[in-house]
């Protein structure tokens, strides 16, 4: 296993203690419980924006934590849903009196101890609305999860809810915009190569040297096929007609563009990734008009790619442009 | 060869497509000619600052174009040096009348051919002025460079020296800037694995499954030992101590240190050799007050890291806080 780390044990508590030692100024990282929290929460009367799921994604979602976007994140064991108790945490920590949203990958562990930590939190009278994402169309079930998987499309949604929030809007709006976001967005990914669980020491799945999986979660659960390796213009094809076709996207909608590195795989052949999606969609007179390219929602140092795609209108725009200021996102101030 | 691409011999014009499609609103790119030119270029009466190099490192150069950093970059072949004349293209295209820097990496080709593109200006009135960058402790000479290689200090360069340049600042004070924060800074890199340029279709080099390889180059270029797997403890110590002995810093001082990825390292794992560079700094009562981590002078997919620090004054800081957009870094505005 070759990684630049101590003890697989240690990984996320010193991953953690590195990320709060650079990013002093905009987060406060409680080690311990693993919850990472905005530096001015709570902010009163506003919607709290909390997140989280297993580690081994960043910088999701500890990186989304800032001014315009998520104000807590509560990073679980690599691959492991965090636990209520860290989440019920994060919920308090964020929570000005106006009630938090909380964000959920579709994950089975994910959404059963997010369930739990919401009746915490009702129990202390902290008003909580949980929306569950579920953008990836590449399988209906998967090892992890009844129903589609939230992928791509929650960092998006964090940017364009959390903007939202930032206005004072109320928890209703927040994540009724949450909902809509979701609906607009879809995902599918593909990878070249695995990844390895630091606590697990090896690959999670094997892939010949000609092979590639496509429709791959992000860890590394199995997607559609195995296929033989193909050309980027082919791969890029492959994932992005299921999620015009699933979306049902026209010719003259317009679109927010994500492609995503799963963490080994260099910006070079993204961008080249991108020049192929926005071929595609020309083809169909379908306009990318923001756009995203980079390492967003990894999977340790997998290599490949997903392509996310949401269908825009003037509020997503609207918020999306807005001033965020965290780890990974940060424009307008 | 496991790579989102479609021929080998496409990979630059692709991605450059990609790129002009993703940042149009920040650069223009002329793919033919290789260059990436600031939107607004030439600002008359600003000095503009143009780097270049092989491609395969991105985001370096073409993803810090933009307001406060560079003002064209010239990518070559991967892992190649650009030709004169794609150098001597982007120095008239940002020519604004006060002359032009080039901050030119240390490896063999690039300087010969920053030499003569240089010469070609001067024959055309436009006043050049050359830095050299040379801040890799690992080794004095190498496959591909008389002297010290120029690396992550080019990074942290491009972005003090593009914000003095903003203000209007003549070329001389630019390039004396520009020498000032190369003296201060100095780098070393180290690889968990190899990387395969496109059109070779192999591995530029072979390395064990327990082995690893301190003091790299960014084109795979052999280090200073081959040596077995260690710790992120121990192989940020490897990195730190020679940086630190080689710029003499002293308790007390303040430094701007970025851990790097190679390419093909996840985001986790930097943030725990930050870690570890903070407390072995700590332990040399040394404090980083500003910091960078992530992926900006990478080897295609290489794993690995490298480590840079500059030592802080009241100037490098105050032009490293100023406004920047680019690709890759933004912040202020």
């Amino acid at each position: 296993m070759k990684k630049l780390i101590n003890k697989p044990e240690d990984v996320v508590r010193e991953a953690l203690a590195g990320m709060a030692a650079v990013h002093a100024d905009l987060i406060n990282v409680d080690i311990e419980q693993q919850i990472i929290v905005r530096r001015d929460a709570p902010i009163k009367n506003k919607v709290g924006v909390i997140s989280g799921g297993g580690s081994g994604h960043e910088p999701m979602h500890g990186g989304y934590v800032g001014y315009g976007m998520l104000d807590a994140a509560c990073p679980g064991a690599v691959f492991t849903s965090p636990v209520p108790d860290q989440m019920l945490a994060a919920t308090r920590a964020v929570n000005g009196g106006a009630g938090v949203l909380h964000i959920v990958k579709n994950y089975t562990g994910d959404v059963m101890n997010f369930e739990m930590a919401a009746e915490l939190a009702a129990a202390e009278d902290i008003e909580v609305v949980s929306v569950v994402t579920n953008d990836d169309v590449a399988v209906q079930d998967s090892l992890y999860t009844a129903g589609r998987r939230g992928v791509g499309v929650t960092v998006l949604l964090e940017k364009i809810v959390g903007a939202l929030a930032e206005t004072g809007a109320p928890l209703a709006q927040v994540a009724e915009l949450a909902r809509q976001v979701n609906n607009q967005g879809r995902s599918m990914g593909m990878a070249l190569t695995s990844c390895t669980v630091p606590a697990a020491g090896k690959p999670t799945f094997e892939l010949g040297e000609d092979e590639m999986e496509i429709g791959i979660g992000i860890h590394g659960e199995p997607g559609r096929r195995r296929a033989k390796l193909a050309t980027a213009a082919e791969i890029t094809e492959t994932l992005t007609n299921p999620i015009v076709d699933d979306l049902r996207l026209k010719a003259g909608e317009q679109v927010l563009a994500m492609v995503n590195g799963m963490g080994g795989t260099p910006l070079i052949e993204l961008y080249i990734v991108f020049n192929e999606l926005e071929r595609i969609l020309k083809g169909k007179s379908i306009s990318i008009t923001r756009s995203l390219v980079g390492n967003y929602i990894t999977s340790l140092e997998m290599a490949g790619c997903s392509i996310t795609l949401v269908r825009l209108n003037d509020e997503f725009v609207k918020y999306w442009d807005a001033p965020v200021h965290t780890p990974a996102l940060r424009w307008g101030r």
